[in-house]
């Protein structure tokens, strides 16, 4: 696998939909800059898609290098880029490209967070490299980062927006005060929203993006199973307006975070809605935008924002690892490989130690305050505030909206419990995590 | 020069200041994490200090190991990390250290904006790393992420808030209106400025770091020497409240742009105090903080933000480094070198092209304006918007504010030239570069 000095490289591309067009329209445009950069000159020799007859007239190479066999492709390339996307067969060419001595670049999400270890395994067995800073935040630079940049330092939280769909849509909930469904429609008609918009909203694609951010950060292998997810599918306008009211904006995070559980060291690693003050620097991210908070022992806190998605933002993260490993093929070497020595428990949700904004309605007469008061601390979890608001033309109820100090999600679950069954409480109406705070 | 297995790396600290303290602390008391995550222990073989007999208890080594031969000590490292700053002896420790086989972590802007070639020819001669992440943004991954992440990508714009000591005085004196000389006393007295502020206030640090910055960015060799540098001295309190007027904050802001001069490719690179619109990312950086914006074809914008400067932050750039080239002695490979290939020219600051804030005193009367408006169109400096405010109490002056369309500094300077020898004209209040919006 030595590199003939002068001998161009070979790259196999796997995909040609909106990313991978824009890669190898960005392979050809840029050849010269990447030659000079990469140290030897890369050349396309096939493009893998479904449909190969298809007319790509956006796609300035010769007709004849797309193909439907990948399989065959990937075995005559030095760096194979995985722009395919879902678990088969990607995974499987990407393997198979590793065991033919080809590095790989890949924007898989998903199959990263299912099974990254199984391709770092391969990637180190074959001695070849495996690079996916297009798999988290688009183009943002955010993988190499906290892989290299931080490594002499110790992470003890990343808390991201990484989804930008559903940004998006709490954006969007937050200037028209509309309500969730609506609201994804109007995103689906403007292309921020696929049509299935489930693994978005579900917040299934934001945890395969904790899950990548966690094991580097923590050297921990962490898999999409292992976080703990909800989506936005319940935060309604109420929830928006009471944030508001709190002078807080509900953002989709996902969020790995150094824990102590029973006296040692862990991981917690979910993916939920929460209230962000305005003043943080991830509420002020708008749109379909994407940003990630770090914190870390001695750098302290650092940000990265950019475009999370779209076909030139992702095909500029591809690009980089692409010269990145062509480098190494040319002047030798190889990137840092999979790092999991720390293998730190991942605690579960009841485990995970944050703030709380519960709103109730309630009868307004004396005592009920007291009550719920009593409910807290009943589970240990200590109140900051409470605040009493009347409801405007019923003068026998009222609303309470509390914000709780740092308690476990088990301990606050048992606490909502309770305050549903308390006689003055007509309604817990909404419960909502508060970060950044 | 090839490491044995199982062997430590012998690791020679140059300076023990501010930083080197931060980065000998970090490396005995996270041995451990960095040996797993370099592939060997980093044994700190000794510390070159100007007194090495003085006693800091914060250094949690062996007394003995503090020498003033630095000469000597470098011969006998493979990894030496040099916080000692200044050009010399820096200078010829880092060129003797690699003479002698060791890579190299530095976070000495000054040296590397002013002979960064020289260091890298010896580095790429002797087959060894230079790293010097820590030179621009202390803890913000930002070297990294334009020389490897964006290497597939074509950078357009660099532009940084990269020094925290003229940051905290310009968001000061946006906060109380004080003036400019009030202002920095008070950062002194902070601990935010140093006795003699010079290198910060007048924008020397800045152009160091805007120098390595675009040689990065644009694989071209830029040197402190090419920056236009102007320091945050003239700006006053005026200026200030002008600029808030406008919806804009006064920010020193660190430019390297991509420019067409004379229908070639060129770049342009300089430091200025600039107004930045308050929606602007960069507007929010407060106080010490530091931020760099860049703007890329594919990727669109990215922000960094983080913290600037202080032991802890910039010894986490430095340890990543560390890691970085420990990886390498140990599983092979070298770090990207220098890329000059593209050699763009630098334009002089005449040719740099952006917007401009003009108030000028004037007195009220008609045709004030078309004479004002004249002298614009002579120079061809197109006006966006003109603003005319009475000056109260004084009946016959008024306050003209001009902002431009994107124009030349020469065009720009030529005009403030002749609107300063116009009847009506009584001053030139003030002239302030508008960036970001
Ligand atoms: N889109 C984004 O903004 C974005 C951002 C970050 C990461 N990513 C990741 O990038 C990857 C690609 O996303 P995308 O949006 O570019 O997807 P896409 O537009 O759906 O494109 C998928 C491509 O793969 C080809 N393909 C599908 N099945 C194949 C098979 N069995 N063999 C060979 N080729 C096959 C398709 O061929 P045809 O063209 O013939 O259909 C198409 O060219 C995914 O992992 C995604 O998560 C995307
Ligand atoms: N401070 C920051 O926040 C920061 C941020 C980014 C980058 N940097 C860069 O980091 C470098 C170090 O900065 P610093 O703030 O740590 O400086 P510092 O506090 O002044 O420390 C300088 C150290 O170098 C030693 N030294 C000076 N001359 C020497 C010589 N001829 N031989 C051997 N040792 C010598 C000093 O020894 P003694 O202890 O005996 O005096 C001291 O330990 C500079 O390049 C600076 O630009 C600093």
């Amino acid at each position: 696998m030595a590199h003939e000095p002068g001998a161009p490289l070979r790259v196999a591309l796997l995909g040609c939909g909106v990313v991978g067009s824009a890669v190898a329209r960005m392979l050809v445009e840029q050849a010269d800059d990447l030659a000079a950069r990469a140290g030897a000159r890369l050349e396309i020799v096939g493009i893998a898609v479904r449909r190969p007859q298809r007319p790509r007239p956006d796609v300035p190479v010769d007709p004849a290098l797309f193909t439907a066999d990948a399989e065959e492709l990937v075995t005559r390339a030095d760096v194979v880029i995985e722009v395919i996307g879902g678990i088969d067969p990607a995974r499987a060419l990407i393997l198979r490209a590793m065991e033919h001595g080809a590095s790989v670049v890949s924007a898989n999400k998903a199959l990263l967070a299912e099974d990254g270890p199984t391709l770092y395994d391969t990637a180190a067995r074959y001695g070849v490299d495996l690079y996916y800073e297009a798999a988290v935040a688009g183009a943002i630079p955010i993988l190499r980062p906290i892989q290299e940049s931080l490594a002499g330092d110790h992470v003890r939280k990343v808390m991201g927006i990484v989804n930008g769909t559903t940004n998006f849509v709490l954006d969007a909930m937050d200037v028209s005060g509309a309500g969730f469904a609506e609201t994804v429609a109007q995103a689906q008609a403007l292309g921020y929203a696929e049509a299935d918009p489930t693994a978005d909203i579900e917040g299934f694609d934001a945890a395969a993006k904790a899950a990548i951010l966690a094991s580097l950060a923590f050297h921990t292998r962490v898999s999409a199973a292992d976080v703990h997810r909800e989506g936005i599918t319940e935060v309604t306008a109420a929830d928006i307006r009471a944030a508001r009211e709190n002078d807080c904006v509900v953002k989709l995070l996902a969020i790995c975070e150094r824990v102590t559980a029973d006296g040692t060291d862990a991981v917690s690693v979910r993916v939920h809605p929460a209230m962000v003050p305005r003043s943080h620097p991830l509420a002020s991210v708008r749109e379909a935008f994407n940003a990630v908070f770090v914190e870390s022992a001695a750098a302290g806190e650092l940000m990265f924002y950019g475009r999370g998605a779209g076909g030139d933002p992702t095909a500029s993260a591809v690009l980089g690892d692409v010269v990145a490993v062509a480098r190494h093929r040319v002047a030798g070497g190889r990137g840092p490989g999979e790092s999991a020595y720390a293998d730190l428990p991942v605690v579960d949700m009841g485990q995970a130690v944050t703030r709380y904004h519960i709103s109730l309605d309630v009868a307004d007469r004396p005592g009920v305050l007291a009550q719920v008061a009593a409910a807290f601390a009943d589970h240990g979890v200590s109140i900051e505030t409470v605040r009493q608001q009347a409801v405007a033309g019923e003068g026998e109820r009222a609303k309470l909206i509390v914000v709780t100090h740092r308690a476990s999600d088990a301990a606050l679950s048992a606490t909502v419990s309770a305050l549903g069954s308390l006689d003055a409480v007509d309604d817990v109406a909404s419960v909502m995590r508060v970060e950044g705070a």
